[in-house]
């Protein structure tokens, strides 16, 4: 399925500040950019580093002051991998891929390590595989009200549990902490979602199961706000920490972010999918 | 200069329990392992993993029900780069090589994001370079008493501040924290450490900087101690969370580590230094 | 119903530490205390303190160095006020009586503003009144485990949440900040705990109801643990750090305390109660 | 000294809401209130309850639908007591009045049993006394930013230590909480304060200390914003959670307070003083 993406990004600074990007689609088997234009005004040199485990496309600028806009869009072709979900399973930490191993480990925002008696107590019980990934996600959905205004930048799957209210970013730091904390690795990604309304940068998290075919990333979406096929993936993660679509380091003023995604044909009904990242782990 | 390093782990279990290992040196330019042994009483087969970004030694074991030890032993030639510190600047974020920055994120027990002020009023005044991260470890020494049994394995930097107890681990985490709240990457080293009394396997941290031969990784042991050109390193993470020298997944009992590190050679005195590891990044 | 209580508590010092204790059941209306004894050894002088607003009779003493051990027991008569728990409604706060607005006020350990939405999620819903107060007990039964050493005594209720497990503390300061937030005034109680297997000191809480009476303390007991015609009441505090039954403000070892209750009388079956205290508020 | 105070508050409600106000100056011997308006708009029936342990005096109202103004004014005469300092001693806990031992307790922001190391380590060494408690009003001084917007109403003392900025309410927060750590009963204070720019409700604490006429409450400001000697008491408290000058009970827009106060007489310069309230502890 092709996809339209693209996004405008406005600044303002009074005096050089470096940025540091991540906006542009990955490139994996599952992800394929057919063209993709980046127009900064002013015009300033780039550098750039693509993350070699995770893909993640990272530039830096250092616009001078004044102000300072970024315009990027791409034509992407996605291709999810469908599966059936019933016949996904949870891999047992004895035969784990060694590189995923990480994936297990508390970060920042998904403290899994204090979330292990939740996740046993309310989750220990549910048939380990894709659908017990799932029920995470229902519980999220059915007890964390998505509302903007009440986490900030510094909460953390941890608080969430009791606030019980949040945005895309937590509701993935608890699905990614649960997941852990039930000895399955999982990670935080960053996107362009088909059908977001309002249309935003979302994140999701993808966790490791093995299917038919093998073991890959399974890619969830706890808000159901977008069409798991329509997803574009930007950046791959512990969590949120990593994989901010513009980090500065210095004071300025941001205006609000034009973010937009459409399908360049018919679109098909959302369905359980796996999306296979070029490296594991 | 050469060190003959080793550890004897023994643990029981009721069933088979998988357990991943964090125990073997490293190997790297500064670091060459002469020789080296490990023992599984019973022998298991062994699964090995060496992380490619961090040259972490990774094995995981699945023992039999029943008690289980592991030793370790090996031989190790250490080359710190000894540098001049009055030379070692901090290294702009503009001009930070990319891979660096990701040691600048918070992590699960290093939350510079909610140190930022704390770091700012406390060291923004001192000049940047090798000089601050040294005051960075100093303040530690001087307001934080090593002291096991206070911390625990929930404790992170940001409690540390008021708890002003804790071991190597959290001496290290808040270390981290300062130097990426004040735009130092920042990362966590485990190793056998000379001179630490009593011998244990211990935590320090690596800040970059840039000497005259370019940027590089330079060691702090905010402890102060073990002897800095006697750390033969272990491991290479984010925090505490990634370089465990044990995890075990399922209920076990464990006997106290034995940890060994001696000189075959007349130790020189600790001084300032750099080690280099093989990757940047 | 009449109760034989005690306790025996046991403790060395190396020098003269200042203990307070609050371990004497209160006197008021539904509690009447028959006799009474106190042996301390050696014998100190003792300074006594009812407090006024809660009745608690807190003394304190300064043993000489050495062993000290404190007996303390008691004949009670307890009249639980037993009533009809489908009529005991929540008071509107427009008409509460303004003394019992500080029990809706957060505590150290009982942070109802920050379960706010918790709470409403979970109980929002359900009819006010006894069967309220009931349900957030019914849901700390399903949800948290009665469990030893997995909490501390810095744990709080916004801890218990998500950490899902504790002992009697925990689970009544959970029911208190769930009932204050909701509106309910609710306040904590530390017991001689009739059937209570094994024998320790209790807690519990209250919430402040309406009955066909008028407006009256209504006793809970999350744990499900005791016996709630059985209680007899030592202190009354906003939580736990209220009424503790030993503060020692200096360096001391502890024997485990040895603590009693006995009917005196056949015992009839827990039922709904309330407990009148002396002083409303 | 002769002050007049006062305070003009709107709000905007769209059903009745249930407000509780704590604004009017308290009544003891160091404070005499010569006369006082309270003018409500619409005007409506009011409950009000004197506290009496601590002489706060709230009051309730439920204004109907719509916008609702308050304006109080009163002419106050405020007697402090001043000391000599260096005779200021603090009390050993042996020798307490037990009544101001529930000063000691933690409380939601006050976390005196998380700050005791730091306390101990900070301010262990100083000569206890007057001079302590203001060593610890010079440290606050020293490492906290006056700043608004940083902190907000979750924050608490042990976030202070860390996040080294806030407000008044947070200065006396970490007040009161270091004085618990060391054993010196403190408690909060809010008051019409003379001289504090931009004018505004404000926050200090008071620690029970001892001067040559017996024990005594002694106030202090960390911020050092506001003259010792122009401080007219509104209420008393563990801390901010239990004298908010106002609660609403409900949704309600609010308008920003304004606050007043003059003196009515040429004022003296700041100097240390006690304030002697009617009831101890």
């Amino acid at each position: 399925m092709r996809f339209k993406i693209g996004c405008r990004l406005a600044y303002q600074t009074e005096s050089p500040v470096p940025f540091v990007f991540n906006i542009e689609a990955q490139r994996f088997e599952g992800q394929r950019i057919e063209r993709e234009d980046l127009v900064l005004s002013p015009d300033v040199p780039i550098d750039r580093w693509t993350s070699e485990d995770a893909g993640n496309r990272y530039f830096r600028i250092t616009p001078p002051a004044g102000p300072f806009t970024l315009d990027y869009s791409a034509i992407v072709e996605v291709t999810p991998s469908l599966g059936d979900a019933g016949a996904v399973k949870e891999i047992p930490i004895g035969r784990l891929p060694l590189p995923a191993l990480r994936h297990l480990f508390p970060s920042r925002y998904c403290q899994s390590d204090r979330l292990e008696r939740f996740a046993l107590s309310t989750f220990g019980a549910i048939e380990p595989g894709y659908a017990r990934v799932n029920a995470i996600c229902n519980w999220i959905y059915e007890y964390v009200t998505y509302e903007g205004g009440v986490s900030d930048a510094m909460t953390s799957a941890f608080d969430i549990v009791t606030l019980r209210a949040g945005v895309c970013r937590d509701f993935a730091h608890l699905g990614i902490s649960l997941c852990r904390a039930l000895g399955i690795p999982a990670r935080y990604v960053s996107a362009y979602a088909f059908r977001l309304q309002p249309p935003d940068f979302h994140a999701v998290f993808e966790a490791f199961l093995e299917g038919p075919a093998g073991p890959d990333w399974y890619i969830f979406d706890p808000t159901r706000m977008a069409d798991p096929a329509g997803l574009v993936r930007i950046g791959i993660g512990h969590d949120a920490a990593e994989v901010a679509f513009c980090t500065a380091f210095g004071p300025m003023v941001s205006e609000k972010p034009e973010v937009w995604i459409e399908a360049l044909e018919p679109a098909a009904d959302p369905t359980v999918h796996a999306v296979r990242p070029e490296a594991g782990g």
